[in-house]
């Protein structure tokens, strides 16, 4: 078992779950140009192909891997402590940060201070640290100077699968990428904890999953679970809703615990601090809350800076009116004041703050479609051109930015949405939330959307954030996540064959001759949900020997059609 | 309840699952131009608007219903009576068809009087039809004849789902569509059960749900109720691929309860007949099959016969050789006798069978490919030209003819796929498999070929095969078909919205509106599946009074961006 866990509050099985490793999987090393460039892969090794089949040894398959070193043998985790800081000894090398005395925010003091929260705290703390007066610490900074930083190369390590050779994915090519704002590297210098990776639309599509707590439910064991289960099945990257209560406590356990980079909706936190009034809400509010989580480590933030009140007024005749809750929130502030959104006026301070932490700021679409009726509507194009105009600004500061998208979006204008997106958003990364291509399956829209963001993926989406069973209806427990993240697995997957990422099909042409040759425990650990695999198999042969049979119980022993291809083949032969 | 039973072997359970009504939901008639022309609708029944959000009263909306009677209350089923004969009448009026003293078929004579299978045989049989000698009895026979069927009519009915107003889809329309061979009617004039419908580009995308047993599980009861359960969750049509014992049995149980089109492949059973023995397969065996299939009522048949040597060939170097069953058995045979395909060979004789019963052919890709890697390759393409040529051989006898499809294609080919089947086969409908869009997901295969379905069916796909979580693992139980049919309707509404089926965003429309007036009740009762979605909601909220709340378990009362949209426009009405 690889993840030791002292906290009894957790809940042992999940973790269990969580932390053990693949089937006949094992991490593996790549090693870049100095010693602590390391990039974890999972490495699955294959059985020989039998005689019959032509006998040989079968390579063992990299896969990317998001699970960071939970899923490897013998590395005890103690979620008291967090992971180690993988990539501090960089961030110090640069020089250009500094060790802060204590929390620049003022309601993080309060609640480090705050006695009664002791028993919820995280409590090994890290220092925070800021870019020093004057210094700029993004890597889009770097970037622009001309500078492959260690991050750069582990990326481009990583994105290769381990076969770099004849890829144009080189360190250079990722820090040409980054420099021109086509992809993003979201990397708080204040989460050295999490494992470099690439957001844009020249690499591997990326998957977030949604977690966090809501105050109807959830507890901070339970999202600190879900993120570790985020990461086993390939999140990318995990973002913190959380609405309740705690917040602050909880985003610390995470973070100090996840191996992949933590985007947040700040608004939501600010909102809870004016005790949910949405007219008490302020930019200094917002400001302190961002530094809060600036020192925390959040690698990346929405923020709902384009939506305008002239966009907002388009949406009066929609069916589903406005459904990001940025959107109903920022809308709803806008009109109480009879102003503009004050993020929107003060983006420019907002940027000095995101640029002092290497925040990357992912520009929320507050507008985005809510159905099939809005979809493509002139209130969500308004507002893609303001976030255009806003990137432009961001970049100014060497502030990173992604663009989100929707939402819900009938097939034949998915393609449409991204061209608009790339046009008016100058080809920053769009990260998009499905989109749904129908409305009509509540309780399948990981299905409905899965489509929406295969497609989406494939005409150059760079992260598709997923959407679970439970979208519309309710809080997504463990399954949920689970069955989001395998959907959304799926669609990125599926996107990167259709865009000819260099090694993609590696695993899909394993599998394939594993299932031909009837190496069904090859095909079981190859999938991306081993354990669903085996378990759909040993409901109607549950024999071991079944394991080695030319045949299953879909067609039964005498129509297997790939065991006659076979016949078929040794009857040639021997013709 | 809908459905009693007398059968005490039947599934209790499942027969009242399956057979109850769906939830505020009627089945309502629309009447054509005679009496007897009745179309069966689902029609779900709305709340009205609450005052905050305007009031109003919500129009029922009607949905496409496949599941025949089954649903309806008050409606008694005896399932060993079967059902009654819908279209028995217009089929007599015809007079172009005789009653048959007894069974053409050896085969079905032997089983008919074979005292040992007293237990198993569905005891009601329909007296055996046929064409009169020298007549035609093809709904493509009468389509180019310029006679507007009763069936024809039924079609257009039904496609405008109760709303004809301004619709191109008219009978004559229908009829236009069926003489150029661009849609079919699959409507074996022996099978006077099923409720009449049309596969075709410029109609609603259909679906087929795969079931029937294998020499390794299942039983004759389980079929039937794997038959039912299919047609409650929007089966089209439903193909019963038995293999092993009683197969003859099976499919009269199947048929004389069955209320959309039945399809087979025969070869199947002519394989079982010769005891598993492919090299004693002949033309005389097989015909015999078709013909004792024919009288049962099968509707359509997939017949491999573009599976020629020189294709076969071409598959040498796949990564996974031949993947349909029948493509393998034919494959075999021919390498065995050192011949061509017996079904190529006599294909006319085929034809002339299929048009004295109106049975539709569905050209099986007996060459189509089972993996990423050996998509759109030469052995698929070939096999698809003879398909073509096949195609209008077919149609010198007026046999309704469609075309097989894969299997597996990565999204980038899947356009090309299409568009090659439209020019080589003449526009005959297409119905694919799928397709998968990537290997790496076994457990999954309904959401990785989910996303090929929606797309093939966007580029005019007419019916797509639907695929159960379990493919590639095991015969699929009762959860996996309707996990499968679910994926796949999802797909086929989806296409349908995409290339703008006249009021097929009805649904959506209903749905969104109830969804942000918080109609939870409506919202469930619209969805594809309303258990599920009301499940999923009382997981977390099960108090009937949060079926009226303004927000849900996953934002929380005071984060729902809907109910603020409402603030937001009651903020500006009283400003």
């Amino acid at each position: 078992m690889a993840c030791e866990n002292n906290t009894s509050d957790f809940d042992r099985q999940l973790l269990i779950d969580a932390c053990s490793p693949f089937p006949n999987s094992q991490k593996t090393y790549v090693t870049g140009s100095r010693e602590d460039i390391r990039v974890g892969m999972r490495e699955v090794h294959l059985h020989d192909t039998p005689e019959r089949f032509g006998g040989g040894r079968n390579e063992p398959v990299r896969i990317y891997d998001t699970s960071g070193s939970y899923t490897e043998t013998g590395v005890p985790h103690d979620l008291n402590q967090g992971l180690p800081g993988l990539r501090s000894k960089w961030i110090e090398e640069r020089a250009d940060t500094e060790l802060l005395d204590g929390r620049s925010s003022e309601f993080a003091r309060s609640r480090q201070f705050d006695l009664r929260l002791e028993d919820i705290r995280f409590k090994a703390l890290r220092t925070p640290r800021r870019a020093k007066t004057g210094q700029n610490v993004s890597q889009l900074y770097y970037a622009r100077q001309g500078i492959v930083t260690p991050e750069m190369e582990y990326i481009a390590l990583r994105e290769n699968m381990g076969c770099s050779e004849g890829s144009h994915i080189t360190p250079e090519f990722v820090r040409k990428e980054v420099a021109e704002g086509r992809a993003i590297i979201p990397a708080n210098i204040n989460h050295p904890e999490s494992e470099p990776m690439i957001i844009g639309r020249n690499f591997l599509v990326k998957i977030n999953a949604n977690i966090g707590n809501s105050a109807v439910t959830s507890s901070i064991e339970e999202e600190v679970e879900k993120m570790l289960w985020s990461v086993r099945w390939g999140g990318d990257t995990v973002m913190d809703l959380s609405t309740g209560k705690n917040i602050h406590e909880t985003r610390e356990w995470m973070i100090r615990n996840s191996p992949v980079p933590i985007g947040t909706v700040p608004i939501y936190q600010a909102l809870e601090k004016v005790k949910g009034k949405v007219k008490d809400l302020s930019w200094e509010v917002m400001k302190d809350t961002i530094i809060e989580q600036a020192e925390q480590g959040v690698d990346y933030m929405t923020i709902h800076a384009g939506v305008l009140r002239e966009h907002v007024a388009k949406t009066k005749n929609r069916v589903t009116g406005i459904v990001s809750r940025g959107g109903g929130i920022l809308g709803q502030w806008a009109e109480m004041h009879d102003a503009e959104n004050f993020l929107y006026d003060n983006f420019r301070e907002l940027c000095e703050v995101c640029q002092a932490y290497d925040i990357s700021l992912s520009l929320g679409d507050g507008l985005r479609p809510g159905s099939i009726a809005d979809a493509n509507d002139e209130a969500q194009f308004g507002e893609l051109k303001t976030l255009g105009e806003l990137t432009k600004i961001a970049w100014e500061y060497d502030v990173q930015v992604m663009i989100e998208g929707p939402g819900h979006v009938p097939m034949h204008l998915i393609k449409e949405n991204m061209e608009m997106q790339l046009e008016h958003c100058h080809e920053a990364p769009f990260y998009t939330l499905g989109p749904l291509t129908t409305d009509v399956a509540p309780g399948y829209d990981h299905i409905t959307s899965g489509i929406g963001a295969a497609m989406m993926g494939w005409y150059g989406c760079a992260m598709l954030c997923y959407v679970t069973p439970k979208e519309h209806l309710g809080l997504p427990n463990r399954d949920d996540v689970k069955a989001g993240l395998i959907a959304y697995k799926i669609a990125a997957h599926a996107a990167d064959l259709a865009k000819g990422h260099p090694n993609a099909q590696v695993r899909d042409n394993a599998l394939s001759k594993a299932r031909f040759e009837f190496r069904w425990l090859d095909q079981f650990n190859l999938a991306l949900d081993p354990d669903t695999a085996k378990a759909y198999h040993d409901e109607t042969l549950p024999q071991d020997g079944a394991k080695d049979s030319e045949f299953c119980s879909m067609c039964g022993p005498d129509f297997c059609p790939m065991r006659m291809t076979q016949d078929v083949r040794e009857l040639e032969e021997t013709a």
